[in-house]
Formats: structure tokens, C-alpha cells, sequence
């Protein structure tokens, strides 16, 4: 027997040995992107040259940038319409739901190996498929057919035992999980649930614990694929896509943690970090503002009917609003077919369009100094919209409850627990995937003023001569605080330039200026803590600073997509040998490392960098594997992608 | 007989005779606001000092700011439904719908008049309703119990004889109305219907007509109450509201002009005017990238219903997409339940909120260059957020056409007509408009960041000394010239010191630095051509010049609500005695009033204003009442309401 991760794994492996921290490169099979990172991963696509996708399934959606306050937005749409026609890849258009249902819903596989350029890529795994949030380059390599390269993680297999409650939902179980592990406890992990608690959730169940798998740092989480997955692809119209992928045992994982489902109660995220759970008891009293349901981590069929039922012939508390955002097309039909979309019209709830709209602050920002709930996966600071509000992640069970009664309160108030099963047979309707041109070399793809060119990578200097510090922050620094979204930056992704001038905004107004006042003396450095840019996998995150002129980020430790997003975009992800070293370093320090190039080029380390401010000299270590090496001196993954 | 304008008026007359021209005072029954205009309105209100409104009904809408990209749409909500629940006024939540639809449905009442801080307020007059759309502060003395003044207008009687071919709407009455008239011709008019022609169109039917009415720039425009609108208020459960108002006969009219609905072809307003209106058959063929139903024009059951029934089935062509606002919550509901909904979405159309949305540019823009087509009733320069769009104005029905074949063509492709008859009884849910509290004094107003307090309003200066003309424009500029709308600067509109620096943004970016410039020096001038200020009735085109520093106007005409919107700010709107002046006068001149102040106190004119620049005199007049004119000497009517 083997684990589920490693089985897959093992069978797409194409480089490399399969033995915890040794890098391995996998074939991928899926790719997946957003409207938001997908710009720019299509951008990337195109320098590569190619004709064609060579993967055996790409779909391109839209569900970020929907609001479209300007001509950013529907440019964007357009471009990756066109992109899609001509490069053999499938376009979920606007409104058609958020990627990560959607994908769930019509194409995610077991056994099949996928990379998306977003955090929450891992949902298909809920359906026994590997898949991996990525930047949106290593996308792009992929689509062109190259390997997706990662350091073999440990497999923790989490069982669980027994069932949930009335009112204890998926959602509680990941909140259990990061309440264990906290934003951290999955770094260089896949999570591998097993136990006989499994076949008591439906695959969208399942699909809301690996999707928020994300929040602990894990490479991945995946459920097996068993009668249920069957079951649920039989309700697609996809039963030939299944296989079964039957569960590990315990001597199959490296590290093994125990849920018993029976055990759980409702649970709460509180502000500012999904890891940061306590029993939803605990809050009862608290008033609420504005409560918000969707996301692709709550807003299934299952979700929503259950909200449906709840919200039936009650009404929103006049002191909160509450909006929901159903997850894709299909549920949205499916609801308004059986009267579950009157049902929660009548009780006063605004309904959104399909996107993940207000989880990446994309509208309905709360009030000023607003308490917010939400069934979402992120209350990272400011990503509501606003930065006074104080957000709290709950499931859809418990939203319902504070929205009727205006506060956190014991959802059991609103009666007994309406069992939801799923459809046999429900409406399949894929028009809005528009399938690509037969012929893609006679599409012309449509560029608007909001796309502007890749920048220049430069490759590794020499030496770095005077590189500033720029900033120093503190641990447990997430991209949404280094390139925030929201309504007024998000549509700026296609924008390097432009969206450059937001990096770090929310904590730094005055960052970006002072680091491109550096870019032409030598570039700036940035100083951080412990998991350094957790959270989304956007790449605008390191290509922003990138073009900002930073040339290394020294943390007590990085974020897997984030340190690999900086490689891909030719900035040093260096690690501090002696962490207390971060005490003696301050903003406007001047720092080089002479020989750098020929460091990173043969292998050497530590790596002693001199600050010229303080006379001092510390050291620094890095992770890389010999390509990320190469392509750190090649000055990112594009170079080094064109150079083979 | 009379006129059913007349009669209206006539048992409201307080002040004045009834008499073309002549200054008459109304007592107000109803008001309503919406978001975007009742910030303002509510912060006039309460620098009257009052307790309670004095009105039967006051209405607060919020429809307008519904995208919430940040703090600001959220606390005006919380602000706007504390005071109305202080003071005494109903408050329809976001997401309830547009005013204009809701009012309609739950409030208008034949024989009352109702001032409202929006243009389309004449919505209302499809119920026998005098429904006039005026400046914030205008309601804001009205909520007060103040007279309402306006010149008696003409009576311009429309008669409609035969019946609407399939195919043929509403929409291309009020087209055939505008390409009449034109966007000049309903000015010191109202607009009466008659005729056996009425007798074959529903309440909504009316209401589109004189919703759109506003766009000929008439007053308003008038429909009788008859048996059609008693079986409506019966669906509304408010037959109790209803009393007959019969149709006026030719004789009644002090002019006439006859349509045979019969004859009429479904039209288009070309961009970008309203009135630019020809066939829609001279545009068979046109590609069409976006287009969109809803808004306060088109948005009722009627329209959504048979949307619905033409969708059903049928797919949105893949170059075009197709975005629907449903106009109010009891329109959705009735989609929900009876199927309707689910037929629009398995369609592809993007379905959006029940608010006013993409007609005033919040939200769904469409892409660089794009051709689109809308149901609503506007289709000013810049007005969908995307200044390089060309957009068209058509029926619910040709909207459909062109959404499933791509491009401008007849709506009879779609096959035969779908009849829609009202049902006998909807479901009735008015949870979402709360009600005042009983006790005001215990409620405390939330005052948020962006509401900013009201500006100083300074009396008239003895004489204008050096004042400098800082723009000059053509005819026709409409009040989205002059303070544009959209997602970025509407959520604004509490924020007068923040909204100003966006005046004339789209036509000349560096105005307002400009204007602000010479106000420590004099202030500025506004030089116009014919029928300045048509279109919505923001006041905020009046106060945000007047916060930049603007003395006065001088134009070949005005139009109604603007006018009166510049007396309120304490701006003196000029008219030249000879329009060739308007040639010899260039941006940069400094123009000298001496004495203006008696000139005007004392109803002096002509009046003489010198150009110093040019060494040369020109006269100009003015149409003030005495009232105006102790309005304008006072610096405003919050001076005047205070003083009196």
C-alpha cells in the first residue's frame, strides 16, 4: 500500500526520486487559471512561442475581476477569450462561476495531476486529484508541456472518526485542522485525510476541507475517490471520469494527526488569520454588521440549499446585510429551479453574481470599524475592503444564524438541521465553456490598453554592490499584504507598472516609491520574518517588487508558492542562518554581497552578507535546487524557460 | 375639464396663480431620495433642525452606490438608514431595488405630488402621480414642509390612438417621442397622455414613457388613473390607493402633438444622446459587444417576464455578453418562483443585484471601443464607464435579439410574440423598507468618514471684480459632463471637498485644479452653449463648481433642474441677450460685474458685463423669480430656508 498523494504522485513523476525534501518534477495533466493571475500566466504562455497548449486540459476562467468599474476589467476578458481560442485552452466565462467550483464540478479527475495559478487550486482534491496552487509561470511552463518541479513533502494523514453533528459542518473540520497546525503546520506537507469519518461527507464536503488545506501552508490536501465521488460525478454526466483511488492506512503517512467528526463543534476564525480558531461559543452575544456566503470554500449546491432552507420565511436582522455569492452557474440554476433562490431572495439577502466577489474584497466592503462574518477561507487584514473591519470565517450553517439574528449566536436557534441530498440528476449545461478555435493560428488575440508587456528579467549581477533595505516586517507576512487585491488593484494584474506603485500599500503607503528610488543605485532588499507571504499564490507579489528593483528578500522563513514565485521572477529568497541576526538589521541599512552570482552558481553557502551601515556582517543560507540556482542567475523561470 | 396636470397641481397650489410662466408653490405629499443624492439631501435636512418630516411620505432609497469597493457605499447606507429612522422616513434597503420601480410598486398614488432627487422621479406619473425630479435640497424643504416653486409649464397632451404591433414597445413610444421632441423639446412642458391608445398599455408600460419623458427635458409627464392602474395597486394589495383621475381631452392641451401606436417601429437612440433617435432597422448588421437590461426605464415584471420567455432555451452569442439587473426585489421574487429566473441564467446572461448598476456606470463596463446596447435611458459620453464605448438605447425585447444573434437585428427572429398578463396576485413582502422608529430623539445618526460637512454658502458679493472664465462648452452638456457618475467618483457624493476635484473631468482633466485656483482670486466663470445641464438632477453639478469657486454662468439656455439647482447653490445662472457673445468670449478672460449685487437684489436687467480682456461689454439677463433672486443675494437656499 501506499498513499494516495504518493501513488499519483509517483505515477507522474519524470525526474527525480520520490524521498521527502528531494526535488522531483511531475507531468501535469490539468491547468487552471483566474482571471487575475491568468493575464499575466497567459502573457508568459505567449513569450514562450508555442502553438498550442500540450496539456490535457486547460481552462481559463474569469471570476476574479467581475465588477468591471472601467475598461480594465472586460480588456482583460477579452484577451483571455482570445488567448483561449487560439492556444487550444477552454474559457469559462464571466459570471459562469468561480474556478475552483466550477472545475470541481465539470473537470477535476482522480488520479490526474493539476496546477492552477491560485492558492485554492487544491479543492480538486476533494475529489482524489493532485492539485497544486502555483504562480501563474509555472502554469504557463506547464500548458507548454514542462514539468512542475517541488520538493517531495511529507504525507500527514489525517483520520477521521466518526460523524459530524447537526450543525457541524466541513468547514468546522479545517477550522479544527488550522486550529492544530495554524497558518504554518503544513509547510512541505500534503494532507491526506483517511479514516472511516470520510464516507460520511459528500464530495463538496470534502472539497471545502482541501481547499482551506491552503491556510496551513500544505503543498496540497486530498480525500480518496470512493462509491461517493462516483456518485457525485454520476450527477455531471461524468461517471466515466471516475476511478477509484481507495483510501492509505496509518503506516502509509510520515505523520499521522486523529479528528474524531463526532467530537467537533461549530468553530470561528478571528481576526486576522484563518488560523487563529476558537469555538464559535466563545463569541456568542457578539453584534454583526454584515455577513457575507460564498467563496469557492462555501458556496457548493449543498451549501446553498442548506442556506435556502434555513433563510426560508425568515429575514435578515434590520441591523446586518447579508449578501451571497453563489459558486458557479450550475448551482445558481439549480436554485432557481427548485425555489431555493426565491427562498433566500425573500428573506432580504442580496444576491451576487456568481465570483468570488466580496472574499477578494471585489464589493460589498463593510462599513467603517464593521464585525463581519463570513463562510470564506481568508480574513487576512484589509481584504474585506476596508481596513477597520474585523473579519470572522464560520460555515454557511452559522452565517445564516448571525444574519437572522444579527449577531454570533447558537445555530441550532434556527431549528432542526435540514438534511440536504444531492440530486440525482441536475441540469448540465456547459455553454458558457466556450470550447477553443479549431484553428487557432486564425485568431487574433485582443489586447487593450490595460496589457502591458512583460518587463525585462535581468539576469543575476555579479555582485550586489549597495542594496537598501526597504522594508523590514515581522512574521506571518501574507501577498495580500505585499501586493493587496481588492476592487481598485486587483483589475490592475495584466499591469506591471501600474500595479507596481501598490506594493505593500496597506502597511507601507510610501514603499513603493522609495524602492524604485533605489532601483537604479543597486535595488532594494526586503527583510522579513517567519512564513514570509502565506496566503494567495499570486505572483504579482514577487514580479511587482521584481520590477520595483529588489533584488533579495532575506525571512526567518518563505511560503512555498511565494519563495517559488521568487525564483521564478529572479529575486533571492535567502534564509537567515542565525534568526536573531533579524534583530540587528534596520529600514535604510545598506547591504552587499560581493561574488553573489558565482555563490547562487556554484552551490556555496552560507553566504555572508556585509552591512556597510552598521559595520556588521551576518549569514544567510538558502533552499534551492540546482535549477532553482539556474534559473536565479538566468534572472527567472522565463529566461531559463527560453534557454531550453 | 381640465388637464389631469392641472388639476393635480391646482388642488396642491399654495402660492401663485396658475398661469404658463408664472412662478407657482406646490405643497409636496410624497418625496423620495436615492443614496447617491440623499447623503447630500439628508445633511441639507438636518441643517434645518427639524424633529420629523412633515410630509405624508418620505421614502430613502439606496440603489445607486451598491458595489461597495471600500468604506464609502457602506457607511452612507448606515448613515442614510439612521436618519431615516430619526426623522421619520421609510428606508428601502440595498439590494430592495431601484426607487424609481419600488415607488411605483408600493407607494405612488394617483393625485399626489412627489418631489424626488432624481430625474427619473416622473417614473411615478404612469399613476396618475405629479412626480417631479429636483435637486436634493429641494426635497430636503419639501421634507421640511416647505412649498415646492416652479414655473407653470405648458401642457403638451400626446395622444395616443391604435395599438403597439408585436414587437413594438413602450421604449420605442418614448424613442418616437425623443425623436420628436428631442432632448430640447418637453422644457417648460409637462407631458400629458390621452387618447384610446392608453387604454392598451400596463402601469410599467406608462411608467417607461414617463420615466424617459425626463430626457425630452420636460417637467414631467402624466398618465390618467383608470381601470389599468386600479387592477395594478390591486396586485399591490393597495387598491386602496387608487381613485380615478380621467384623461384630459384635446382641448385641455396647450399644445398637441398624436402618435399611432400602430404605426411605430421598434427605434434605437444612437450615441450619444437620447434623442438621437432613428430606426432600429437602419442598424440591421451592427456587431454589439455588450448589452444590458434593466435599469429604472425597463426593468419592471413586464419586461423581465418577457426577457424571460425569449431567453428561454435559447444562448448568449459567444462575442457579446449580457447583463441583467432585475429593477426591485418583488421582481426578482417573482422570477425566482415562477421559473423565470432560471431561464435567464441557463441563458448565460450575467445577472446582477436589483439596483440602478451598469446604467450609471457602476459596475460591468464594457471592453475598449465597444459597441453596446442597453435598456435604459441614457447614453451619454462616458456614461456605461468606458469613455471609448458607443452605446445604443432599445426595448427589453430588441435587447434580447441582440444578445443571442450578436448584432443589431429584428426582434421577430426570435419567433412570436410572448404575451405577458400580470398575475392577479404577487407575493407582497415589504421587510426590506424599514419603518422609522417611534421614538426619533433615542436614534443616533452613524456618521462615517466620508461624510463630510456641508461647505460654507457665502451671500453674493457686492460686485464681481475679477472673475475668470474657466471653461467654455458647447450646447447640450449634460450634468455627467459636468460631475460625472460611475464606480470611482459617485461613491463621493457625501464628500463635497472630495468630489469637486472631478468636475468636467472627462472633457477637461485639469478644471478643477483650475477653478479652485482663481477662488482666492475672485473665482471662475462657466461659459455655455444651449440646454446646459440637461440630464440627471444631481445637485452635486452645482455645488461641487460652486465649492470650486464658480460665480456664475452664462449660457445660451439652461436646463430646469439644473437652474434650479444653481440657484440653490447660490450660483447665478445668466443667460446672453445676444447668443453670438458666446463667440467673442475665450477661456481666460476676466469678466467684471460691477454692483451685482443691487442689480439683482433689485431685479435690474439687463446687465452688463464687462470683459476686461477683450476691452469690450456684453449684456446678459436672467429668468429669477423674486424668490430666486433673494435665494441667490442670501449665498443659497439652506441661507434662505435658515432665515425664513
Amino acid at each position: 500500500m501506499t498513499s494516495i498523494a504518493k501513488s499519483v504522485l509517483q505515477k507522474h513523476l519524470v525526474e527525480g526520486t520520490f524521498e521527502v525534501g528531494k526535488e522531483i518534477g511531475i507531468k501535469i495533466d490539468h491547468t487552471l487559471t483566474q482571471d487575475a493571475t491568468g493575464t499575466m500566466a497567459y502573457l508568459q504562455f505567449e513569450a514562450m512561442k508555442l502553438d498550442h497548449v500540450k496539456t490535457e486540459l486547460s481552462v481559463s476562467f474569469v471570476d476574479h475581476n467581475t465588477l468591471q468599474t472601467d475598461f480594465k476589467n472586460p480588456d482583460d476578458h477579452r484577451y483571455l477569450q482570445s488567448v483561449a481560442a487560439k492556444y487550444g485552452i477552454k474559457f469559462s466565462r464571466p459570471g459562469n462561476g468561480i474556478c475552483h467550483q466550477v472545475f470541481l464540478e465539470r473537470f477535476a479527475t482522480p488520479g490526474k495531476t493539476l496546477v492552477g495559478s491560485d492558492s485554492h487550486t487544491p479543492t480538486a482534491g476533494g475529489m482524489g486529484q493532485i492539485a497544486i496552487g502555483v504562480g501563474g509561470l509555472d502554469v504557463a511552463v506547464a500548458m507548454g508541456g514542462g514539468l512542475f518541479y517541488l520538493k517531495t513533502p511529507k504525507i500527514l494523514g489525517i483520520k477521521l472518526t466518526g460523524k459530524l453533528p447537526d450543525y457541524v459542518t466541513a468547514k468546522d473540520v479545517i477550522l479544527e485542522v488550522l486550529r492544530i497546525l495554524t497558518v504554518k503546520g503544513g509547510r512541505g506537507k500534503i494532507l491526506e485525510y483517511f479514516g472511516p469519518g470520510i464516507k460520511t461527507l459528500s464530495v463538496p464536503e470534502r472539497a471545502t476541507i482541501t481547499n482551506m488545506g491552503a491556510e496551513t501552508g500544505a503543498t496540497t490536501s486530498i480525500f480518496p475517490s470512493d462509491e461517493i465521488t462516483k456518485e457525485f460525478l454520476k450527477m455531471e454526466g461524468r461517471e466515466d471520469h471516475w476511478n477509484e483511488i481507495p483510501e492509505g492506512t496509518e503506516e502509509d503517512y510520515d505523520e499521522i494527526m486523529e479528528i474524531n467528526l463526532s467530537e467537533l463543534e461549530p468553530m470561528v476564525a478571528k481576526p486576522h488569520s484563518p488560523g487563529n480558531v476558537v469555538k464559535l461559543s466563545e463569541l456568542y452575544g457578539l453584534k454583526v454588521d454584515q455577513v457575507s456566503i460564498g467563496s469557492c470554500t462555501n458556496s457548493s449546491l449543498k451549501d446553498l440549499e442548506t442556506v435556502a432552507t434555513l433563510l426560508k420565511g425568515r429575514k435578515i436582522h434590520p441591523d446586518t446585510v447579508l449578501g451571497i455569492s453563489p459558486g458557479s452557474r450550475q448551482v445558481m440554476t439549480q436554485l432557481a429551479k427548485d425555489g431555493a433562490l426565491a427562498n433566500i431572495i425573500s428573506s432580504g439577502a442580496r444576491v451576487f453574481e456568481s465570483a468570488c466577489g466580496p472574499c477578494i474584497g471585489m464589493g460589498f466592503a463593510p462599513k467603517t470599524g464593521a464585525i463581519v462574518v463570513r463562510t470564506y477561507n481568508r480574513n487576512f487584514f484589509g481584504r474585506t475592503g476596508n481596513k477597520s473591519a474585523q473579519a470572522y470565517l464560520v460555515s454557511p450553517e452559522v452565517a445564516v444564524a448571525v444574519a437572522v439574528y444579527g449577531e454570533i449566536t447558537d445555530p441550532k436557534k434556527l431549528g432542526a438541521y435540514p438534511k440536504f441530498d444531492f440530486p440525482k440528476k441536475i441540469e448540465l449545461d456547459d455553454s458558457m465553456i466556450l470550447d477553443p478555435a479549431e484553428d487557432g493560428s486564425k485568431i487574433e488575440i485582443i489586447r487593450g490598453p490595460n496589457i502591458a508587456p512583460l518587463p525585462d528579467f535581468l539576469p543575476l549581477t555579479e555582485s550586489f554592490g549597495s542594496v537598501k533595505v526597504v522594508i523590514k516586517v515581522e512574521d506571518d507576512i501574507t501577498t495580500d499584504h505585499i501586493m493587496p487585491a481588492g476592487a481598485k488593484i486587483l483589475p490592475l494584474r495584466s499591469n506591471l507598472p501600474e500595479i507596481s506603485k501598490h506594493v505593500f500599500e496597506q502597511i507601507d503607503p510610501d514603499f513603493a516609491e522609495r524602492a524604485l528610488k533605489e532601483k537604479p543605485h543597486g535595488g532594494g532588499a526586503i527583510i522579513a520574518g517567519d512564513n514570509y507571504g502565506q496566503g494567495s499564490s499570486r505572483e504579482h507579489a514577487a514580479l511587482a517588487p521584481m520590477y520595483l528593483g529588489i533584488k533579495f528578500k532575506i525571512a526567518k522563513s518563505f511560503a512555498r508558492i511565494h519563495r517559488d514565485n521568487l525564483i521564478n521572477s529572479g529575486i533571492l529568497p535567502l534564509t537567515f542562518v542565525n534568526p536573531e541576526d533579524f534583530d540587528k538589521l534596520d529600514l535604510g541599512d545598506i547591504l552587499t554581497i560581493p561574488n553573489v552570482k558565482q555563490s547562487i552558481r556554484d552551490g556555496i553557502k552560507p553566504i555572508i552578507v556585509h552591512n556597510k551601515t552598521k559595520h556588521l556582517d551576518f549569514k544567510v543560507t538558502y533552499d534551492l535546487s540546482d535549477r532553482d540556482r539556474e534559473i536565479i542567475v538566468l534572472g527567472g523561470k522565463l529566461n531559463y524557460a527560453s534557454q531550453k
